[in-house]
């Protein structure tokens, strides 16, 4: 297969598949990883090239071993992208210790195991990328984000880290950061009352990913924000 | 004329000139605006639509006088490049009041009265791109930049209260940090030693500039990184 | 005379006064600065060995003759307060080109001139401290601060530049960075409702820079934030 | 016991006995909480109405155990000082998916549980301190520091949801960063060529967390820098 590889890891309706048709309309093989397979099978079926794999992100042993099979089907990944989220809402006297862990680990212990798995290839290959999905919580935490703004945080340190360190390598690590409701079927029934504008579009966000992931390396950006522009921010 | 206008304040070689060539090759008519002709002059010529304008970005009267004759000679602005700059360099023991307020004057101030120019325009046509060229010294006072960096920091604030209060009216203020040194005859010359790869080339930051002002609006960046990959950051 | 000189530029009703109480019962000789004498003249005769200067911080030429007369009359500056301020507020679209300069001419011109007369003896003294007093503005550009925000953002990084360039020379710069509403007969007449709690005590904050002030030096704070603990931040 | 109680949480030579003796000082009876008892023990001895405690902050069971005997032994805890620390350094191909959990399980989910243990009698008194200790990683993530910023950074962005949310009911958390190299017997012997001068004196750093937890509920500091003079930032 002489397609590159770009695994996304994380893959529900909304960004995740918008990232998947994108870089497949890019020409990439697409390795598509959910938890479940509602989503990824018929994204599998539908896009050239493309696998859906279950793995879960919370498990560090899933993780190693669905990029491991990913090696074995499709080649080397050229192009990680970390969109891998866990979300629990509270203050710090509202979310329990698990729930504190949760997000961590979906958030940030997941991306450094799921980067270590793609590292050494694209050392070997003296380039790659590797995209993060942050949150406005990957900046501050507010009174409401106690365990969903820890792990961000650790996520976005953790990409900066690794930026500074990989950079020099030709490898591309970058954290594109949310700052706005996604246009999801969900999001509408909870925000009726919301017009069109108000809402992401996944596909503009995605395009922002592919051009990142695209940047020429004379010209290369670190965090990149996505934000609607009738945000208020 | 129907193409639309994207000026370009700051018109040097290197970057100003890049984004001009960047933006006539993506259909803009380009008005080229600097104090000297050496270099708008001959590209006014070489760029299809493109005008030179002689303009002082410390001069408030100077910077209106020209808008007035772009918006007569070609039209509604609908990009305008900040590229005026003006990077003094000094500890506050050494920089005089008069440095201080020359930077201050050119990066920001500037600014202020050319956007000024541009939003009505922006605003009737409900939509428009403002990007202003910042610097590593937008986002810290270094011991060196004593009044760089104040024009700088002032330029970065005022762009984000511009963004905050603009967006929503579809004009896309953003501002795009330069994190490197540019490849020019006069950084060669100043770092003979340097491989070609520490150099940041304008055409690519030229690229970031025009991406960031194609972003589709459900998904806006303001503040936009370009660092060459090898950089120490 | 013995005592150590604290000089506050911009002393009104309010902070002014409270850091000249501040110092003063901390055992300093206090010049107090302002453009009229309303304020000082009183607190002249009433704190010990203070001494009542006009000053008008938008005027170089009268601080530099101002701080003249203090070391002929008090001797060497020991602390510095930068403490004038000038808030305009309104967007892009609202403020003119000459509210944009006088809040930079202000807020961080002043401060420089400011700056640069006490900064030799503090040298030769091989210590001293300059206090900068900002606002929430000096951290992000609101929509409606577009020229309050600029001027403050300019006078946080000139206190960083100056900060990495004299801590080493044993000068303390720092920034208190007054995030909230301050408690004086204005604003309580704007906002009668309030309660007590939700405005600032000069007193409070005085001490604050006090604190800062006296910091032993291989622990020293540059940003120091003052936020009301009811605040919505 | 009249006395108002301070637990530390992380008591080794240097800053967590500093806290301890500073705080003792202040009138306050300490909890001194570490993993092993060769500091505490003999502190304990000599600090009037101190306590040692065996804790692992690695341990969220250890850490409830513990604070329950301390409410039993010493009544509901005033202060709570947040110094447990894990300072694993390496980049991201260095350290490992253990280091990483590590790194994050001390410096972050230790103190989300700890807090949770003293917030309510700090709620039903209706004020209390909780001061976090953080270090230069709490704010970027370095080459070297994947797994140590990481953990930093979750602990920041924990510290500054719970002030978010705790200021209004009283409770003043705040986030000390210390930017320097401590001065520690092992510290001296791995930088023998540094002057007196280049190290953070740990008695400067208590003062700084006194005095932060001292101020005035109108006048709070949430992130305070601790940084010695003559570094290089």
């Amino acid at each position: 297969m002489s397609k590159p590889v770009c695994a996304v890891l994380g893959v529900g309706p909304g960004n995740g598949e918008a990232f998947a048709r994108r870089f497949s309309e890019g020409g990439h093989a697409v390795a598509l990883m959910a938890r479940r397979g509602d989503v990824t099978d018929p994204l599998a079926a539908e896009l050239p090239d493309a696998r859906a794999y279950r793995c879960d992100a919370a498990d560090a042993g899933d993780i190693e071993r669905c990029f491991a099979e990913i090696r074995d089907e499709m080649g080397k990944v050229e192009t990680l992208i970390y969109n891998a989220g866990s979300g629990i809402w509270g203050s710090v006297e509202e979310v329990s210790a698990e729930d504190f862990e949760t997000c961590w680990r979906i958030n940030a212990h997941g991306a450094f195991v799921a980067s270590q798995q793609v590292i050494p290839a694209m050392k070997a290959a003296g380039g790659g990328n590797i995209v993060m999905i942050g949150a406005t919580a990957s900046r501050r935490g507010g009174p409401n984000s106690a365990a969903f703004a820890a792990g961000k945080a650790a996520q976005r340190s953790l990409a900066e880290s690794m930026a500074r360190h990989l950079w020099s390598a030709g490898i591309h690590v970058s954290l594109v950061i949310i700052d706005g409701i996604i246009d999801l079927e969900r999001t509408r029934a909870r925000m009726p009352d919301k017009p069109d504008d108000f809402f992401m579009a996944p596909a503009d966000i995605a395009e922002t990913v592919w051009q990142t992931s695209r940047q020429r390396r004379s010209a290369w950006s670190f965090e990149v924000e996505a934000r609607p522009f009738g945000e208020n921010w």
